[in-house]
């Protein structure tokens, strides 16, 4: 096979990274971006002139005052895409939703809804839940441990694709010669007893153009990188340098692999961000200026959401970083151990870590359209990533990402001209996997006869 | 006040009535229509050239192979109203969800979602499900027993209504000179800690064009009239004769206004199924073919639901009925007890009850333009509903209520031929709720002073 293009993806109303909080005071944004409809259509159809493969939108269900200003109100994904499904034909829409404070048969209700609804462009990006006061809002005392939240969110997606699996593809004749509406033989309960979930079944709902929505995950610890592994055919990370990018896609395929599954099938799309300026010169002075309109006290507070958003302003500034990861646990303990690791190894106060964290966030995507399109496909073909997602804020940087830097990709081949698809697997060259019980009625080969 | 003048809903894919499982062979109506998008799209784009207040989207979560055929495979109610949302400008978005199965912060959220996406035109059905295997779809053994369910709801709608006040009108400044985003005195905690649910809060969305999403609601027993006068602003029902129809909506008037409400909004629509033709002789005609058209086998099975789906062609069909009424507890109970005091009433064998039903079927609404338009106008007059829910199936069919009845309703001022506003609350003629925390802001009245 040859390989695929470089897969785009557009992360709308990206957060994170240095001065996210003041993404708002963008003239060229709508304030309340967030929760303007409007706002998102116009992008999605951006990136869809673009031949994006996807929009993707992340997610969060709990807010402190401190939490980044878009995410204090804002659209929840699934019903948001299936606005967005109606204005567009050809890009994928993913969707973020924890398997921790959800239950599949709905989950997989709407994701399938969508899907229909999309015309088989259904993405589900299955994540646990890292703030711990997601709980409060669900009726519980603490959020789940790891093992449980990663326990659950196996469970969660084997239940889904169990459910999306209850109509064979000819289940509906609806021949109104015969009147024969349903071929029963053909509807399928899924009868699953499970540690975390007992479903029933069926679902209400046949079998979806591209058979089912394609799974994306994130999540980084041990746990978080077995259940991508397993399940994942998208994983969203994040990569810092093409070393580490290239030893995190690696390690998933290979694991992967050792699940019996074909690496190919496993696509890895870090979120990156991109500073553009018509000369390498002005895209530093621009992202300078960028991370120099970043607030110490802000950054201190949103320091605490790894940690279960922690009160790091009750602590002595000068004073060696205090260490409270095992806050982590029911939280970001990924992030909650690098940062307190980070710390330790270097010596840090309080103050050294947070400055020094904000002036690392620097993006290794800065440039002129070239440089950035270069950066790009070298890591590309180096193996750092089979695709990229592309935080989308102001639509005038974005377009710079459009019209200037995708191009040049183009015209070197490394990302496309034209859809190939109307589905989102086939435009990530993903498979359209077999209903399991077309599969099992099908004849099995003839044992090879010892000659 | 002036007297409202009729509402209308439009029940799309709206299924129920004598032949509903062939409803499908209608080659007007694609056979698939139950999951295709630019079939509802349609519809409520005709719908709102009417002028119709609101589309509704009835729901169930648990099927057989038994079940209506049009239940077997389709799109989550709210999944697909976001998708109507973004096409139409004034028209009602309507759908129905269960308390015993959501957790209030998840669809709390997803409606008021809706209702940002649509300009505040949300409206949420609140029911309980009736169908048993529910339970089996989420992890449950069996289902709520009533008490269970309508303490559920209640608390569920509270919960809701709570979420949505979680920020005051002007809680966002998005002052961009002066750098404020958010006024925290404005967002608000739930801290809500019930018999069935602890919500801390807040929900991340702010309020919406019309405060809340209007709280519809449909359930026949005691204790569903009982959460019906508690928190319902439209109640969705049935309506055979115009007795029954008046006694239900002084009944549900009179019981809101026991509990301190008024009764004026309070709205009752029954839903009702036309059977219209150019004279009243072919709509009778037309009505007897579509009775004709039932299958006893058919009608017996589906004669199982409100049982729980039990199975009654194992009885003898010309014994008594038989008293399984118990099996309604934890289904359909009002319609179970109603059947078998039916039966018991009048000395039906199992065969004389599924005939009976079928024949008694029959719709008050069945005529010509003039007379239907003459029916609805003297049970609306007489106190019978404040508006009806019509059922939309065959595109012909809904056009000669839009284009024959509709217009002679107009011209006598029953119904409307402009949108009053771009909410739902506004068309419906309901108040805003204000924010509870802005109205606990507001300066009381100084006490009037003894003279
Ligand atoms: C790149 C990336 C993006 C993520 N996006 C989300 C998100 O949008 N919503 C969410 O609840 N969690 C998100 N997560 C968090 C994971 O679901 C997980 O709960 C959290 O990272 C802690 O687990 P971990 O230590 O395995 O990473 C994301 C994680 C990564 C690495
Ligand atoms: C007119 C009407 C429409 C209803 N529509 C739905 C529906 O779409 N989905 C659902 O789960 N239940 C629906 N219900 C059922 C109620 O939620 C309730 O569970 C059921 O009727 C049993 O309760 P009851 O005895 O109080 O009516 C409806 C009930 C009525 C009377």
């Amino acid at each position: 096979m040859s390989r695929r293009t470089l897969k785009l993806g557009a992360v709308l109303l990206g957060v994170g990274g240095p001065g996210q909080h003041r993404t708002w005071l963008d003239p060229e944004i709508p304030a309340d971006a967030s929760v303007d409809i409007d706002w998102y259509l116009a992008r999605a159809e951006e990136a869809e002139a673009a031949k994006f493969d996807l929009v993707f939108i992340v997610d969060s269900q709990f807010i402190t005052e401190n939490s980044p200003n878009h995410y204090l109100s804002r659209l929840e994904p699934l019903t948001l895409l299936s606005a967005l499904a109606v204005h567009t034909r050809h890009i994928g829409l993913v969707g973020t939703a924890t398997t921790s404070y959800n239950e599949p048969f709905n989950l997989a209700r709407r994701l399938y809804s969508l899907d229909h609804i999309s015309g088989g462009r259904a993405g589900w990006n299955v994540v646990t839940s890292g703030d711990a006061g997601t709980a409060g809002n669900y009726s519980r005392d603490e959020h789940y441990d790891y093992a449980t939240r990663y326990g659950r969110a196996l469970e969660h997606v084997r239940v889904a694709q169990g459910l999306w699996d209850s109509y064979e593809a000819d289940a509906f004749p609806r021949d109104r010669a015969t009147e024969v509406f349903l071929d029963p033989a053909k509807q399928h309960a899924l009868n699953h007893k499970g540690e975390h979930f007992s479903v029933v079944g069926p679902l209400n709902l046949e079998r979806s153009p591209q058979g089912q929505p394609v799974i994306f995950q994130a999540g980084d610890s041990e746990e978080g990188r077995d259940l991508g592994a397993s399940i994942a055919e998208v994983i969203f990370t994040h990569a810092q340098t093409l070393e580490q990018a290239k030893a995190f896609r690696t390690e998933l395929r290979e694991r992967a692999a050792a699940k019996g599954r074909d690496p190919e099938h496993v696509l890895i799309l870090p979120g990156i961000r991109l500073v553009i300026a018509d000369t390498d010169e002005e895209a530093r002075a621009k992202e300078d200026a960028l991370l120099g309109g970043r607030s110490f006290d802000r950054a201190l507070k949103e320091l605490g959401r790894p940690f279960g958003w922690h009160d790091f302003t009750q602590y002595e500034l000068d004073a060696p970083f205090p260490d409270v990861a095992s806050l982590g646990e029911r939280s970001f303990r990924t992030q909650a151990e690098g940062i307190t690791k980070l710390a330790k190894d270097n010596g840090f106060t309080l103050r050294q870590l947070v400055e020094h964290l904000s002036e690392s966030a620097r993006s290794p995507f800065v440039g002129s359209p070239t440089t950035v399109a270069d950066t790009i496909q070298h890591w590309f073909e180096e193996g750092g990533f089979d695709g990229i997602n592309v935080t989308v804020n102001a639509p005038s940087e974005f377009a710079r990402f459009t019209d200037q830097v995708l191009p040049i990709l183009r015209e070197r081949g490394v990302v496309r001209s034209e859809y190939e698809s109307t589905t989102l697997r086939g435009n990530l060259g993903l498979p359209i996997p077999e209903n399991r019980h077309t599969a099992a009625r099908r004849p099995q080969p003839e044992p090879a006869l010892v000659p």
